[in-house]
């Protein structure tokens, strides 16, 4: 993850939800007071946010002892602690909701493609995210893929080549799409093409692609497709795949399915944070 | 909606999105060749998004043509066009997925406001969002929950009071929290204390706030709670209220329900984008 | 105050101030050479500027020592030692003219609200600012209101309802506009209608709003209208009032007198820096 | 005056002012509405704002019409319309607080500033600006001073030498302190001496730098001085002028006086805006 | 190329050259003169630029009328016109040099690539850049380098895999770095080696990378280790090629060979800028 | 150099060069594992990049120790060492490549500029750099060029006068030109004006600028016209001076030559970096 963009985030994150001044928190108790947050999971799943704790608080108070339980990738139970920060009450009550905000977020995501994964259950296919992430967060969100066990597709337009059907329609064919781009693009970018029938795929085999994306087919017409596709081709599956489908694709064997809805429909993991005086943990 | 903020956000997501070009996209075409883009809905629910793409489509090619063809609000149904935009066909595949992402979200967040509002069917009991927003998109999200039949709760720490639980504590007595912030706060400034019993309601009634958040209690308890608020203090019910249990809190003829879930679990609202050639569409 | 935006607006001030070089000063000292700088008032008055001073002189030299004589709010005589910073005399020299500008207008608007909230002398009625604030430095201003004993009236447009002349005359009527208000907006948000004679008064009252604002009335006229107001509806007066007439207001009673100069004709506080090598200090 | 920056401050202006949406103008009109604002001056003075309200309202509302009938520099009277805006009536009354705001502040600089030139009523003499700056605005408050028919000092620290008292007795002489100014700066940068007494004039002379500045010397004292520096090298008087004791300086003859007063203390000149609705004013 | 990216670069480039006014230009000419402004080279060279021009004049002045007569990628002679621009003459005048320092230096790396390619003049072997680029201007150089026929490396650490030779020394063995890296790595990127010697360049086979980089190897060499190597494994050569030797590598037939000193060396392409007044055009 | 300005600088570049995230570098190393980077010369020349290497290491990485062997400004010769770093090795990994490409532009700059005032080897006559600099970059070359021992002319159009020729045959003539800038142009601000041939020169004597630029004249015609300038007005002489012909130039004894080629054509001192692992070092 890169560091400078994540700092930046949080403080424009921990600004949009501050705005000038907490006018409970900022009324209620000075800078000097001091106190401990615990975040606790209130559900089990795979915890995503290590980065955001540890540098949110940093950022919110240099002077605070931030302890984290868990590891990006850890399974957590309900009720898990998975974080204790010292610091002034202050910070620790403002701070609170956008972290959660996040972690949340994060998890929810790295959960579900660890729940893809094992459904799929299988050694060489690998689930892959989309570009369907929330808008200002894919970088976060594309790391909790991985932490859930998942492989990023592209990072963005300008990293990899993917011919989808729009570009093929309008081009006219796969080869001719194929050709233009080979014209210009660079050694170290691969190319990916959407095909939708076999002839796409022939073309597409024939184009010598790195990678072939079978797009919203039957399950019966994939096997025939496959069976077309040289092995140094990487295969990818992709089109409203959800998690209860995957074991039916097992057999298929093929290198990738990719999943719009593991950044699409965001399903938070539940966590608290509880917050005590200093004094009072002291006894 | 504050349109500079808007059009800022738009050209960030957009070069989150694009890097430094489209590799498939700039390769293919000039920005000559001139399509359509055809935006349509693939659930039924309400729409919202207006200004992602009038805004959206504006600032990526000044010359494209933008027709909406629903207004933010509407009961859109399966398979209903959306919007049609007319402009250079570079543009209008490389701008797709953000516009999409941005909408697709939007619809979720406002249809889901618009089920509770139903569920509930009250006349006078509201539904409210509350701060467990996406970071970075609280402007967008909470829009989305306005134009799905909601209202919202603050929008950030320093519009309004919420005393909670964790502030209680530290005080010590909701009257002592209310005492120190009426000290300091302007007039144009609601107070809100979270109360989890008998004794916190009391104390809030006679603190003379402005609103009483009934946290997490059961239905039965509340009954008797909310007898002993006088009519001229708001009550908002919150806690982990879910939309099928909307029903049985209609009759408490509370002001308010608050519900996290708005925003805290994004289930996007599904959109396509269909591409055409200008010619084409022309015979 | 959000120290996220305040640490940005230092920088950028100084940005502004410094430019690429400070050709006086880069080319006299290195940055090994220590001094001691003194900030010292030129006036008597009330002192704003504390996060300033240490803030700023620790994002110039993070190894500078800033000691605060003087607290934000406390009353300053002539010729008071304000703080007393000890660092490299190429960073002192440098970034004094920035943290003076700052820390002689936000005093000059602590000072000035004190002293009208001194001219009332009054147990309840409030000194209030308004929007009039210099743009760039809202968040600073509407806290050197607060620190010289006066409260906030709204942040900016989207925390409060304030319903003016030109809107009721849009509209058509108070109650009208009252009303359209009350479709949308949340329940943590205040209404204030400003009204101009008896029968917006009236209306105001019917519409339940919960702030009055008495913009520009004779005090004549002021008594009998405050009259018709219920004592749970707050009253704010407006419109042009200066220091020197406040007491005139004292008998009426209203809950806020909101005053436009506060923030609008700035007379800074004048303090000066007075720069000492420090081996000569250690004599 | 750079339009890219003052684009992008007007931007973060409004920003600072709308925050997310205006409660009460956005819940209370469409963007179809139209209706036009006159501004009008509420005090005589220097008028200075001209690209204020061309860009400001061009930037809220593309479709606005701007038609402003008095240029930067002329003298206004009271009540005299200053310009005049057809738009969006939501638009008008958003944008109308931060245009104000401006506008006031840069006219309350251009009047004082013309109100010294006219004080000193000099052939030669000319008044200056200093770095006493609001913080954020010095661009546009130095070209108020210009507007106003004064001229400005440095713009920042990198444009110009001014080797101050401080610089002076860290080095050891003025002798010293521009000798090694002039080991490395460049030929484009002009050397000002700030002197307080007979030996640092004679040094600055034999220096031969190319601005002398008399900082806070009795007048009398003020004739010796000058009689000391050879006509070639610009003398500036300074210290605590103000527009009041302008006259008793004018026989002195000196090229620059230089006010700190003119940004410091800021007397915001009143303008007001007036709304009417466009069928209105078609009848 | 990113236009939101692009139109952000050029209004820092201005502001950075621009500072607050131009105090040449601003003080000798308002905004309604106009002029013309013909861009010339005054070397031979292949230009690149086009964007740069057009959408620099387009925010200098909306009102500027842009003819460009040459394409980017297109060969010039010396004293070719290649754009010709009408508007202000203030804004002509202000903004020529920063758009001639961009397409000086742009046109200078089309020149070079396009001299490197034909000094190879080869069907197969492609010339790529390298990350050596200029801090900030990385999108716009690697732009340069494929409009002068070159292909582009990595745009940045995140696009694709380079295990260089301090990865392998500290993780043991490219078949280990490999094998770490494909436990994480998505399905779009390709893997390069850098191989110093036979046996990272066997180990690199035997791991099925995707590049193989020859860096820093003796051509006679270099011809045994490219029998290593399978045809579909994609052969760049590396390390300190300059353009005259480029022809001994001819016969070696690898796929690309990485020059750093495209970018690294900047030798600007010079142009000059030719200014008259409209009304002399016109006779 | 403005800590504030370069401090966003890094972080921009690193962002820029980084992305998301290191594909290579994060999959193999945690932010544990600790090496050490040696940072040597490849060729000899003036080194300069102090700042570069301090700041950009201490915002990769708080922890990282760095010794700095060499100030800026001294001779390098051939593999010298010049800084060493200890830090994390997924940090030294990922920051090198913008750390050289920074120091081996700026060391360029420096040794060129260097090169220029020892060809030169004049008392009097100095070396000064132009406004062709690289767009975003100017801070930072220009305080290269003053570590190789030349001056700075103006760092942008704010900060000093220069009348060239566009300007003059725009207003009809020098004099008139002069004449109109000093209506408005402050006490600090240097006029140049920019001949081509004696009637210009002898109008700018007659306006008393402070500079006059010779630009593109031949040498005989050089001294001719210096004999008609009074030694108080500066001159400078510009006009595609280059290194070799510097000599030609000492015995006109001029004060400044103006060479653009300084940072208009780069050529980048070659650096490299050495990485090693922590526990090897201790051996």
């Amino acid at each position: 993850m890169n560091k400078f963009k994540l700092e930046q985030m949080l403080k424009d994150f921990f600004i949009e939800d501050f705005g000038d001044l907490d006018v409970t928190t900022d009324y209620l108790f000075n800078e000097q007071e001091r106190g401990t947050l615990t975040i606790q999971s209130k559900e089990a799943g795979i915890f995503c946010g290590e980065s955001i704790i540890k540098l949110g608080y940093k950022i919110l108070d240099e002077n605070a002892n931030v302890s984290l339980l868990v590891q990006d990738g850890e399974s957590i139970s309900q009720n898990q602690e998975i974080a204790y920060i010292e610091g002034s009450v202050n910070t620790l009550l403002k701070g609170e909701r956008v972290v959660l905000n996040l972690i949340q977020r994060l998890s929810g995501i790295a959960t579900k493609t660890n729940r893809a994964v094992k459904a799929l259950n299988h050694d060489h296919t690998k689930i892959s995210d989309t570009r369907k992430t929330t808008p200002g967060l894919r970088m976060l969100e594309k790391y909790a893929v991985r932490v859930g066990g998942g492989i990023n597709h592209r990072l963005r337009l300008d990293d990899a080549v993917l011919i989808k059907d729009n570009h093929i329609s309008f081009v006219g064919s796969v080869k001719e799409a194929v050709k233009r781009i080979r014209e210009n693009i660079g050694h170290m970018v691969k190319i990916e093409v959407e095909a939708e029938h076999e002839q796409q795929v022939v073309e597409a085999v024939e184009s010598n692609v790195d990678v072939i994306m079978l797009d919203n087919i039957e399950i019966s017409e994939l096997y025939k497709l496959i069976q077309l596709i040289p092995r140094d081709i990487t295969i990818e599956l992709s089109g409203g795949v959800n998690i209860q489908e995957l074991p039916q694709y097992r057999s298929l064997n093929v290198d990738v399915i990719s999943m719009g809805c593991l950044t699409h429909q965001i399903e938070s993991l539940d966590f608290s944070a509880n917050h005590q005086f200093e004094k009072e943990r002291v006894l």
